[in-house]
């Protein structure tokens, strides 16, 4: 179900050589086509085959974004937005071929406020670009989805991470977008105000759309006080059930915990390896706290208290910035450390997300699931959302292990589903989970058919993610 | 530009009597025609014009709201849905007749998980109903926005109020929905999984749409654990001015406050009238935190400290349940505190909400402009989101008075404009709003019209709402 989707679609061969006739007339050198380029900008971090753009533009305003939706509307070629290529479903490929417009040139942070706690970015401003440049200003942008990705994509993957049981997702923390429509104008979706009742919610709409309903040009976001103090902390449990309900008790009992991070076994095994580490090779959550020093003390203590009562092995935290940066980043190095463990292998790294109460049972069976197949396939999780991540290792040219893998990923997904839960937390549906949409929405799927079909009637926002083009 | 949007619409009698008579023969007593039936499904807490639906019916489940959304789509006919008609900017009138659904029988709590920290109702069920059915569980629903609305209708307009500096508003806090569409079919929007990234967020879409694209028929909502102890204050302040510069400080400090409520001085006198208080007449905070012992007074004790370098007279607080009650019930009921006043005026009730660096300049200037028209017209505000009310009391019998208040709201809506804020932060648009909502929007409308036409092709639902039928 999940490689089988990645097929080519339909390509308009005439069509695709007027617009890029056309864009090399207006936009010159911004638009590129050597193979080089075009590989680049197909999918290249994940499992999935890449699929080529025809051309590539680097846009530096938002007037270069509309040329290219103008002339692709024009003559009905499709448009993929990149930015930094670290989606993990096939977000950036182009089945059908078409422009892909890279927004790496387009990275300038455009204002901020303290005063209000935000600030609006370019979409090709990376997060820890943002993070640099909001240093001075005592304020952060929380959101953390591993990669150094782009507010864009991370905009339009709906993307969250580690710290999002405390902060929440994009979906939380965008106010307002700037964005190309399918006429090739440039609508505002909302105001600075921190909420508002005024209509349709059009940011939402366009946050985890995938580039397929318009572009975004610019993002207006939420950001946070720096915490004066932050604590950081691991501890290992006898089984993931031990694990999850120390998880879910901190949740009930409303701990702010900034992450909780869950890592089984054989991911903790890899990160000994990888990095170093010599942490007990048992389920283990990584935790952190962000408060004032008074806090959180207060936090790490109450959370101590609730991982004996589980029977952890006790709880050890630190203040200390250089152990935390040392824990974080073993925690951040986790899909290097599994793919180090057979560095010869193809990784799929795929995600769900079930109600927290669910999240035990969900990890146990996957697990048994593992072992019953002997995959290498760690487990790790953001456990306060119950989000959990498994990295399968597998020989992508044995089309036996490929359909064993793909087995594999379709039983986890409706696992999930069965569990309440749905399909994808973070990694969004791109070509690798337009099945498993299916499933989860039933005739929901109609309804995002509709929208889809009234905000670009001509199918030239990114075509063949999120809903099959051909269905 | 306010009262003048409540036109009358278009009727089809014959369309209406049919589905009259088809609804009769299919839900018997739950369809009522009676004068006295209809009267109260027309919006009656507000300033404007009652417009009566043709029929109400007493919806006692998901089937009977189908029934009557398929003999509606088969005529043409109006559905306007009705939960306590506490909404006051005529969401729930019915410009070109069709049918009222009141959803006072669909008050049951379906499920409620405390591990996952999460409920599913039925639309009809009232906050405070959901509140007292919760109490054993140790947790609660946060969204007060003053009246005892139901959940339908505060997920249709998006509702928040005074807790949302804290807990977000429904958007935040609505995880799925069931919705009966324009065919009659019910689908889910959403799943319990605390964070999605499969496909369109079609939940937020329906959040605050206010019956325009479908009938809600159930929402998962996540609840909060009950604070061990709550701490309650009250602070005034020389100057609107320090008030909202004490607020931008607690804000930028990262302090948890739960309520931070703004009134001023007519407010103030206008509470005290009231309730028998004798607080100062100046521009007042009223504040609340949640947490535990020690995280209550370290809270309080660091916005005192606040309170005092911004030039406030003191910030006394208690923890005393009654004190706190009798502080809240004050704020509450500055609604009637201020129609007292002259409770022989009729009363316009408006929000706007702006980025908080700007409150302070906005609701100066709204001061002086009350102040220069000789309006009656209190202002309290959500300080936190930047939100603020102001109830106008004018003599609805007088068209130069009708003139006067209506060139204000005017005013006060393009002032929030211009600050880069929303027209309502908490009201929604109904049929009072939808000038101000062209003005917000721009190009951004046509995107919303585009989703109301393909979701709701006939515009059978709520229509004259939000977007009028007629542009």
């Amino acid at each position: 179900m999940v490689l089988r989707d990645v097929r080519a679609g339909v390509r308009n061969e005439q069509a695709i050589a007027m617009v890029i006739e056309s864009l090399r007339a207006s936009l010159g050198e911004k638009l590129q086509t050597g193979q080089a380029f075009r590989e680049q900008h197909a999918h290249t971090t994940t499992y999935l085959t890449a699929q080529l753009p025809d051309a590539v533009v680097f846009a530096e305003n938002a007037d270069d974004v509309k040329a290219v939706v103008r002339a692709c509307a024009m003559h009905g070629v499709p448009v993929i937005p990149f930015g930094t290529g670290s989606s993990l479903e096939g977000q950036v490929n182009a089945p059908s071929g078409g422009i892909s417009i890279d927004f790496s040139r387009m990275d300038k942070v455009l204002r901020v406020s303290p005063e209000d706690l935000d600030v609006t970015v370019e979409p090709g401003v990376t997060r820890e670009a943002l993070n640099v440049y909001l240093r001075d200003t005592g304020l952060f942008f929380p959101i953390d989805p591993g990669a150094n990705a782009s507010i864009g994509g991370m905009t339009a993957t709906r993307a969250s991470g580690t710290n999002a049981v405390r902060y929440g997702t994009m979906k939380d923390n965008v106010l307002a977008l700037t964005v190309v429509t399918a006429d090739g104008e440039e609508v505002v979706t909302g105001t600075r105000a921190r909420k508002s009742s005024a209509g349709y919610d059009l940011t939402r709409l366009f946050v985890g759309s995938e580039g397929t309903l318009g572009v975004i040009t610019s993002i207006t976001l939420r950001l946070q006080g720096i915490p004066e103090k932050i604590s950081g902390g691991v501890c290992s449990f006898p089984t993931v059930k031990a694990a999850c309900d120390a998880v879910i008790m901190t949740i009930q009992m409303g701990i702010p915990v900034a992450r909780i991070e869950l890592l089984d076994e054989m991911q903790i095994r890899a990160c000994n390896a990888y990095s170093g580490l010599s942490y007990a090779e048992r389920p283990t959550l990584f935790l952190e706290f962000h408060g004032t020093e008074e806090t959180v003390a207060m936090q790490s203590e109450q959370f101590a208290m609730i991982a004996e009562e589980c029977g952890s092995d006790g709880f050890r935290y630190t203040v200390d910035a250089q152990e935390r940066a040392k824990l974080w980043k073993a925690r951040h190095d986790a899909y290097w450390a599994s793919r180090a463990l057979r560095p010869e292998l193809s990784a799929l790294s795929t995600d769900v997300c079930v109600p927290i109460s669910r999240l035990a049972e969900c990890v146990a069976e996957t697990h048994e699931d593992i072992l019953a197949n002997n995959f290498l396939a760690p487990i790790v999780g953001h456990a306060g959302d119950g989000n959990f991540h498994v990295l399968v290792l597998f020989n992508d040219k044995d089309a036996a292990d490929i359909e064993r893998v793909e087995a594999f990923v379709e039983r986890l997904n409706r696992r999930a589903l069965s569990f309440g839960g749905t399909c994808t937390g973070e990694h969004g549906i791109g070509q690798g989970k337009m099945s498993f949409l299916q499933e989860e929405a039933g005739p929901a799927l109609a309804l995002m058919r509709s929208i889809k079909q009234a905000l670009d009637p001509k199918n030239i926002f990114n075509p063949g993610k999120i809903l099959r083009s051909i269905d």
